[in-house]
């Protein structure tokens, strides 16, 4: 496998094409961001920690059936995706109110939200991700009512199995965030990564974060509780 | 009927009591808001033009079957209705692409919504009236589900009606906003007022608005198209 050209520099990973048609190159890199994007600072081990981390929870999504776009691990921060069109909607599960979500309605803080809710952001830079609501996503042409349906159903499927996942090892999946697109053969799948980065994790012996809150609210070393995740999920995985 | 305290200071409203009970006796003022209250000021006409407007059009749908607070009129800036507990939701229905929607989403300008958008804005000035999705909202539990089958619902039949009326004089209704409260009796019914201040419209004939985009967006004398918007309604109502 042939490492190609750099099609796409996100926030915490760079992607470039490969020899292979539609199989993709996936560098995690040691960046963090916050206050979307206007803070930027390199934080050594976090790429890999990701990397890690995510590369064992999609094993272990498509183990139980979840149809999504990882392939393999090529290296401590490489990884190889199939391709996919980006679908430009973020998709955020919440099972308890943290971070904005308490700012802007008031909520209060760590509510148990039952039934979880879906928020849909319309990823698109120059307009800051604006949170929307199915009405005007469908309204605009951003997605469609069934698409819409996939998302929901899948988001809600992954954070069953990812909860229970996560509360085997004494943690609780607060929220997270997750991305889909389309394969070449129009199936819409999940991509993107599954990590601390992208969702909230809280640890249920201590109370701390072990997410990028504790980068996002100064909290100290992010990569402490990165790898308190990546060594219980490792645990937890072999022992299986 | 004898005007009793003050109960609430709205933008454009001032709310008292009555020697009646769950009777309000409501003076429309002449002040313009805009900038979320930022800007303000004192429009000579228009609380009688609003007031007159709203009388109307409350009465129209009256006639039509939607029960809502509107009792009647006492003089020119004063109305009587019945005294109801707010659902603190705004719901905004949009037919055209205008405003704000057109800014954060990056719409077609005057794009035509079909089907029509309704938005939920969460009532709570300390929030700056956070836009909510249907799960945030039962979720946090500020309305239920089923209020917002109704709150749909009833805004839609209210749109089809309005939209018809406003057709009828050369006049498209781009987008409004209404609220909803309970009667004593556990009702759920249209309030607030129905007026040029909480909708945009647009005249067919020269595409000018007729509403508070022209004081928003400073454009002149926002009164001139009130008066044409209340000029058409009375001719349209009288002939009928």
């Amino acid at each position: 496998m042939q490492k190609g050209p750099l099609l796409y520099t996100g926030k915490a990973k760079n992607v470039f094409g490969t020899d292979t048609p539609e199989v993709l190159w996936v560098e995690y890199t040691n960046q963090a961001t916050a206050l979307n994007g206007k803070r930027k600072e390199q934080i050594a081990n976090k790429g890999q920690l990701n990397s890690a981390i995510s590369d064992l929870l999609f094993k272990y999504l498509t183990k139980q059936g979840i149809v999504n776009h990882y392939l393999e691990q090529l290296s401590p921060t490489v990884q190889l995706v199939k391709q996919v069109k980006i679908l430009p909607i973020e998709v955020v599960v919440r099972n308890y109110a943290a971070g904005h979500f308490v700012t802007k309605y008031n909520a209060p803080k760590m509510k148990h939200l039952v039934p979880n809710v879906h928020e849909f952001y319309f990823k698109d830079d120059a307009l800051d991700d604006p949170f929307m609501n199915d009405e005007q996503i469908t309204a605009l042409e951003i997605a469609t009512e069934a698409e819409l349906v996939t998302l929901r159903g899948q988001a809600d499927i992954v954070n069953v199995l990812l909860s229970n996942v996560f509360k085997q090892i004494g943690i609780t999946l607060i929220d997270f965030k997750l991305e889909f697109g389309y394969t070449t053969d129009h199936q819409l799948i999940l991509a993107d990564e599954l990590s601390p980065d992208n969702m909230r994790l809280i640890d249920d012996a201590t109370g701390h974060s072990l997410d990028k809150d504790v980068f996002r609210n100064n909290l100290g070393d992010v990569t402490v509780g990165y790898q308190t995740v990546l060594d219980r999920l490792t645990t937890l995985f072999t022992e299986k």
